[in-house]
């Protein structure tokens, strides 16, 4: 049997899927394989795990990888290398994970996304096939708005209230649920590894799920959070619907990412920003699986 | 020759000086040893090594080190050990960074000190010797207002400017004079290694001279983040005061650090924000240098 094999390669979770003609034959699901927070050469190594253990022995037509980061020729080659090694006779393409997300929703033309998982990017495609991307600058100097962004802030205010400098008790007893912090000094034994390491991006992200809720359940600190989240997220769709020269076209706006699959208040407050900024635009969350979107560019 | 050695420990160099008596007899210079960013054996290793040079051979009677991040017990501890095994017959004192510089412009009694390096911090020691800490969190969930914090922000508002979110473009001038960012692809290899690595603390910490020069030449995007700072640093001294108790008592607050210095405008503002917050207090730059708080603590 031949299959073509979609992967979603994100910061959370890696899922590969292989389909032969409409038909999923075969699926694998790994941890995270996100490029700019664990290096290209675990996210390599995750991404070939999840294709080999999805094509179960198959021949392999075609794979697409939609991967976080992979807007990067340095993040992009190396896996494409990988692939084209492990399955000479396959069509091989890498694309960012915004593309697959979006093309999972809107499968041909212009259209404009928003991902919020563990990192965020606003990309859209221009009517030419042109990719326009905003922000998906990675945890250290971008993902504004991304889980990663609202784990930290939710770190942050926790810290200051231990110290004496803030009121966020509910964000403090929320980050004890996940990390030791019964006291500065624990808090930092949990945060910074004696070697120079730090908590990793995904334990980080892991915090904004609780911050939501509490965000929904009236909280200030945390409703402060959402709602600098929420202006970000929609600027990054506004500026890549605008890059793309869509923004007088009434676009249709994906959103995207573990952030963005329910009807929650973080998600009301993007759709609003963004539809009072974009004319006409229509904005809904993402109804199907991302991988869906790397299946379609595989068949391609 | 009997000696007493301090020792300052911080994010940008290790500086220590063996005295006899008044009298400097040694000293030497290392790079960074800031446990929180480097990891603590990094950190243990360049201090070792920077006392070693310092004695030159000559009997150590005591040492005090002033270290970043020594308020931790898990950071104090193996630098402790190292020095005394190094040194059996010494006095080994291990104070955090911020208790050296206190102590180099007060060196007995009450008072408060910001510390503003690659790092920030808050300390003041009340009537009986406690010492209250506010902020020192580390550069991940800390640090506010520090030299990291602020060329943090500068990066930031580079990165936002090069994908066409912002209009920063004196700071994207600033940050191209460090790091090579032709385009965002070179921006992102210059923040983000192959192997999951990331721009270094220090390196990012170097960027906030640069900005603090910028706001004083007008720039709007570079003043609005050295404002940010000094509202932050401010907090830190206020909440460190209150802490001990020392609020009302009309404290010195010594101003500390490498970014607090000189009379620039990031201390005047400091200055003015700490003076209206703590009725009567008077708030100065440190004259002499941390280093000898360490050997004032050594010598005790």
């Amino acid at each position: 049997m031949n299959v073509v094999v979609g992967v979603d390669a994100g910061g959370s979770k890696t899922l590969a899927v292989a389909a032969n003609g409409g038909e999923r034959v075969g699926q694998a699901e790994r941890g995270p394989a996100n490029a700019t927070s664990l290096g290209v050469e675990s996210a390599v190594g995750t991404i070939l795990e999840a294709v080999s253990e999805a094509a179960r022995g198959c021949q392999v037509d075609a794979v697409c990888v939609g991967a976080a980061g992979a807007s990067r020729r340095g993040v992009a080659y190396p896996i494409r290398q990988a692939l084209v090694k492990a399955y000479p006779a396959a069509r091989v393409r890498i694309v960012d994970d915004a593309a697959i997300a979006l093309r999972a929703a809107v499968p041909d033309g212009p259209g404009v996304v928003v991902v919020a998982g563990t990192g965020s990017v606003g990309y859209a495609e221009d009517a030419q096939g042109e990719g326009h991307r905003a922000g998906g600058l990675g945890w250290l100097i971008g993902d504004e708005g991304s889980g990663y962004a609202i784990g930290l802030a939710a770190l942050r205010e926790a810290a200051k209230t231990l110290d004496g400098r803030g009121q966020a008790h509910a964000l403090l007893a929320l980050v004890r649920e996940h990390v030791p912090a019964k006291d500065r000094e624990e808090l930092l034994s949990s945060v910074y590894a004696r070697s120079g390491a730090h908590l990793e991006t995904a334990r980080i992200a892991a915090l904004a799920e609780g911050a939501l809720r509490l965000a929904g359940e009236g909280d200030g600190c945390a409703n402060d959070i959402v709602e600098r989240a929420a202006l970000d997220l929609s600027a990054l769709a506004v500026c890549a619907a605008r890059a793309a020269g869509l923004a007088q076209d009434a676009p249709r706006v994906v959103l995207a990412g573990g952030l963005l699959r329910a009807e929650t208040p973080l998600v009301q407050l993007v759709r609003r920003h963004i539809e009072s900024d974009l004319r006409g635009a229509a904005a809904a969350p993402l109804e199907c699986e991302p991988v869906e979107g790397a299946l379609a560019l595989a068949r391609r």
